[in-house]
């Protein structure tokens, strides 16, 4: 088929006749599905029933330095989680703190951190007439509702194939002491599933931010969460890059087992440096005696080491692959060519990005609702709720079956292309 | 024997020759005790195993309204945690957050929360010049610590065996804007054992704040924590004379199974006024999607219901009854009539509160130290660890066995007469 934009405005009027016949008609199958949240699969979640099992019939709960996890005590996590997790995240056991269930928690208790008492000795944020905070776009809302909630300005610096605009990023850091910080997926980033190149990677460990106290918040949230055994993207270990730019305190590094394990009871961690460690325990010492001590030991014990959660990955790929293959396979086949929208196919991760023409994002997804799939609401990939381009829509291909996401990509792709028509014929008015 | 402040400086010198020689001999036990903090013992953490395997060999994950408690979700805690925490809170399940492993967390979350945001739409506190909380003294060293993390003035309230001195509350409380909140431990208080009177709770919810977004933090840490089936302490049920007192927003109520199941990994929650639910999950949905389900879950299922929490309790009190009593025996038999020392005898909780003759408990503290024995530090139950008369002494017997208790309650006794006799006899000079 030939591209939208070249048809006639006749040949548009009778396409659209067409299309409105098949949306009565998927409007008809009265559908109830949701593409709208990156959450596990039953199927996935099933993987790790196992963990429920480790534990039980008086299994002795001392963790490998003797200390008893049942008890009060051990304020940044055992031992063997520090190992387990550091390993998954790149670091040394020493560069780890093991929290409860939530990354996202820990994120925001960073953020509430800074705002209350500053970071290492700088000025708390909440005393300052302005914080800002860049935010490669489009990206993760709840990165936005965190910094939103502060009254945090947020910048929009756009993403490109290799990471974001890492020319405006220097620019912005090095120019402006009100910014104080930028979230970052570097890997198999949500949305796009764009993982950063070598280059930006180096380029942000050697950044020369005006703020006293500016960090990276960099959430590795998919750094085992690969799509493909024997095509996978790599990303360059950030601490270590930044402890050879002389720039060691400049990142927290986020991780958690939420979508490895369970993702309402998995484990969150955050490694940086010792220097930040330090700032951080001054603060965590008070805030609580210590965390989920069984449920680390839960984790160590089902997964072993990193090599028990690439096998464990490895299952998780065999259910995601197929479904956004499904997804990838009807956009490809439904919108190859006509140029009326763009998207990635991504490595691993937990979506799909997907670039309609301008201003037909929104229009889109309520007519998605309308014919009974949901998709991320418009604009939830912006800091603010708004696409300036109101072009760009997150898939979460994870949880629908793999029957329902063909009828769910079907509808998706056909409103598209419903909405792409009528912009074009509006326009051709 | 006669009261110590009877005997003449002759009997006081002899007694003190006798007292070292006993010091000395208990120096070379070369003990290694811990009367310090209230942590369960191995034996009650064993009284939990179970919770172990109520959720073992892949039983259904979902709760009562089929939710998966493995997936994200949920954001206030499973149906019948509330239900479950509810009953243990004397609160309705719709009035209930049911949190991760520590309360503590949540008061933490609970202020810094005040501080970034107000209460209910009040000027955040870290926005104004001075924020004040009045503390009972003696009280809990942790609560106390956050609010000094927060750089809030703690006002020192005089328990009495009612509860907190109510005339100096309702002053303070009615006449100083300042002052935004109040640490309580109302049921077998944290150090003292004491629980409020039923008046003291009815003017507690009686209260008239000048500050608008004033808070009672009302820690119910021990509400289920007897040590006697026959013979416990009531506590009224502060939530509802708030309403019935038309002050129905006035307190935060906390609660946790912490030394009820596992320390280190219970399951936290708070009871509060529809309107004070409101505006925390205002925060809570943007810092966390949920907390951890399946420990929740698990928690259900090995205790069912407020039942099973009673006959659990009661297995608890059977291991720390004796343990107490242990204590405030070798207490009552050697310092019994010497009037250098009082204490009181609590029905429940964690904790024996000694208060020494003042100027003593730092030195007693010192000399228990060198002969072995740790104690909680002098000061800790006070704000900023100052103890004005410095003559509080916490005692938390839950720890060791009843065979170190002994040793270990030999020693402090020891101490306590050896310090009083060299204040005695410095005086004489």
């Amino acid at each position: 088929m030939k591209p939208y934009k070249e048809m006639s405005k006749e040949e548009l009027t009778e396409l659209h006749k067409e299309l409105k016949k098949e949306y009565k008609k998927a409007q008809a199958q009265d559908l109830h599905l949701d593409m709208s949240r990156g959450k596990p699969s039953e199927a996935q979640l099933d993987l790790s029933m196992g963990m429920m099992d480790v534990l039980h019939g008086g299994v002795d709960l001392r963790d490998s330095e003797g200390v008893d996890c049942r008890n009060y005590g051990v304020l940044d996590g055992v031992q063997e989680a520090k190992e387990l997790l550091g390993a998954m995240s790149e670091v040394s056991p020493d560069k780890m703190i093991i929290y409860g269930n939530s990354s996202l928690n820990v994120m925001f208790d960073t953020v509430s951190r800074a705002m209350t008492h500053g970071v290492m000795g700088s000025t708390p944020w909440g005393r300052r007439n302005k914080v800002k905070f860049l935010c490669p776009v489009p990206g993760y809302d709840r990165h936005f509702a965190i910094t939103e909630y502060f009254g945090i300005e947020m910048i929009n610096v756009p993403m490109t194939p290799t990471g974001p605009d890492m020319d405006m990023v220097e620019e912005l850091v090095g120019s402006d002491e009100a910014i104080k910080g930028i979230w970052c997926v570097p890997k198999y980033s949500n949305p796009q599933g764009i993982t950063y190149s070598d280059e930006t990677v180096r380029r942000f460990a050697r950044l020369k931010p005006a703020a006293r106290g500016f960090r990276i918040f960099w959430d590795n949230a998919y750094c085992v969460h690969h799509l493909y055994d024997d095509d996978q993207d790599f990303l360059i270990e950030i601490l270590e890059e930044c402890e050879k730019a002389g720039n060691p305190d400049l990142v927290y590094k986020f991780c958690s087992t939420s979508k490895i394990s369970f993702p309402g009871s998995g484990v969150a961690c955050l490694a940086t440096s010792p220097n930040n460690l330090r700032d951080i325990k001054m603060q965590l010492k008070v805030q609580t005696i210590g965390y989920d001590k069984v449920n680390q030991l839960r984790h160590v014990r089902f997964f072993k080491d990193i090599n028990g959660i690439r096998e464990h990955m490895r299952k998780h790929a065999d259910i995601l692959r197929p479904k956004f293959e499904t997804v990838l396979d009807v956009l490809d086949r439904e919108l190859g060519g006509l140029e009326i929208g763009t998207w990635i196919r991504p490595k691993g991760g937990y979506f799909i990005s997907f670039d309609a023409m301008d201003g037909c994002a929104r229009k889109i997804i309520a007519k998605c609702k309308k014919a009974g799939v949901i998709m991320t609401e418009a604009g939830a990939t912006y800091p603010y709720h708004k696409d300036p381009h109101d072009s760009n829509i997150r898939i979460a291909p994870s949880f629908p079956t793999p029957e329902d996401l063909e009828k769910a990509a079907a509808v998706f792709v056909l409103c598209v292309k419903l909405i792409a028509v009528e912009k074009l014929l509006e326009e051709a008015e």
